[in-house]
């Protein structure tokens, strides 16, 4: 019997706007010292495990990319070749991104607002075009079309997003025997495991993957899904999920 | 007239065995926290000078990789696209890595370790090929062929093998129309320079580089050195050239 192929799925940790409970989005907020805690600790997790990678990928967000870098230099593999995509960012929020997530809801209704943090299909208004915070001002998206830039994103858009580079970034890299980790985002995590594992519309969106525990995929030899877990205690594994079920998007 | 070619070199600040008096080569020892200061320190001065980047060069090495980030981070350019080579390593110390520099000054003459630190030429004793701490061991260095991993060099044997990295890993970059920042050592910095410069063998062991101050070389569009400058003060450039040249090694 062939061995499976692993690949590891890490979502960063605390970020400033979490503590804020503000919308973040795209926008490129640091991690708190909680979040780089959670970071370091994702690293020991691994280093325990005995896992080890030849690549790393993250999206293009300061809190992926710097809980890569603090989870891989806690296992002597912050050398390790990085590539880094913007199909990987979080869900963009749209006009949202910012706003207090207590105001949003007392403003336009705390149904209204479930519907854009849980629903599938539903985005957020749209950031304007001629926001500054609009994506195509950012230089880090300057070589994504712009018709591919979103303004908002709905967890459908995420998926369509995310998909293509399973295919043509992470595939490529399993397929030549690359052992590899990804960190990654709540959103963008929870849309490339409702590909992976056939997740429907409806519970994808009850699906929460904790921060800073990472999650180890086992696939076979056609890239699907065989089986996955959480690294360390399952009940903390569940104990976290749960927490960030609470302060999703 | 067409624009230069603009390239950027930093040198990453202390590192432990700065602090420690040893001598580092290919061991991985991390920053101490005035290396990371001079890293941010570093990323300010490219900013405030108006510097943008597409792309980032490492070495292999904890103390250029955290100064990257770092001083990256500074300009909002975490999630530049990252290339690391060995080619890019500080020179190899051979046997000499983790001693001393004043025990071994003691042991084997100041004469003689003079020669091993200042000479173009004369490597320190090799790392014995079963030694633990010999680069074949290192899963980082995997994909490089074993007669090309050093057990010691000198400053000859880094620019041998630095220049091949100018030729096929910066070269088409700064072809391809990418502002690029290299991020690397005393030494591998010397050998980048003695090649664009043509500095000759005698006056190149006298080129000292200070830490933490971006160089901006220009080059024309054959890529031939036309000048260069410090950023920030020339006084404080100068300044922290001569203290580097005491340590140098």
């Amino acid at each position: 019997m062939t061995k499976p192929i692993v690949l590891v799925l890490v979502r960063h940790g605390e970020s400033t706007w979490n503590l804020e409970n503000r919308f973040s989005g795209w926008t490129d907020v640091p991690l708190t010292a909680t979040g780089r805690t959670e970071a370091i600790s994702a690293g020991k997790l691994m280093a325990e495990a005995g896992l080890a990678f030849d690549v790393v990928h993250t999206s293009l967000l300061r809190r992926a990319i710097s809980t890569a870098h603090l989870s891989l230099d806690q296992m002597d593999l912050h050398w390790l070749p990085v590539k880094r995509s913007w199909r990987l960012n979080e869900r963009h929020y749209g006009a949202l991104q910012g706003l207090n997530k207590k105001e949003t809801a007392a403003r336009h209704g705390p149904e209204q607002v479930f519907l854009w943090r849980r629903s599938y299909d539903v985005p957020p208004p749209d950031l304007a075009e001629d926001d500054p915070r609009h994506p195509r001002f950012d230089p880090r998206y300057r070589d994504v079309p712009a018709s591919e830039l979103p303004a908002s994103e709905c967890l459908a858009d995420v998926v369509a997003r995310t998909v293509p580079y399973w295919k043509s970034g992470i595939v490529p890299d399993l397929a030549a025997g690359k052992r590899m980790v990804v960190v990654a985002h709540g959103n963008s995590l929870r849309a490339l495991l409702k590909y992976l594992k056939a997740i429907d519309e409806e519970a994808i969106t009850r699906l929460n993957i904790p921060t800073g525990i990472p999650l180890v995929v086992e696939l076979d030899q056609d890239f699907r899904h065989l089986r996955d877990h959480y690294l360390g205690d399952p009940e903390v594994a569940a104990a976290a999920a749960a927490a960030v079920a609470v302060q999703a998007g």
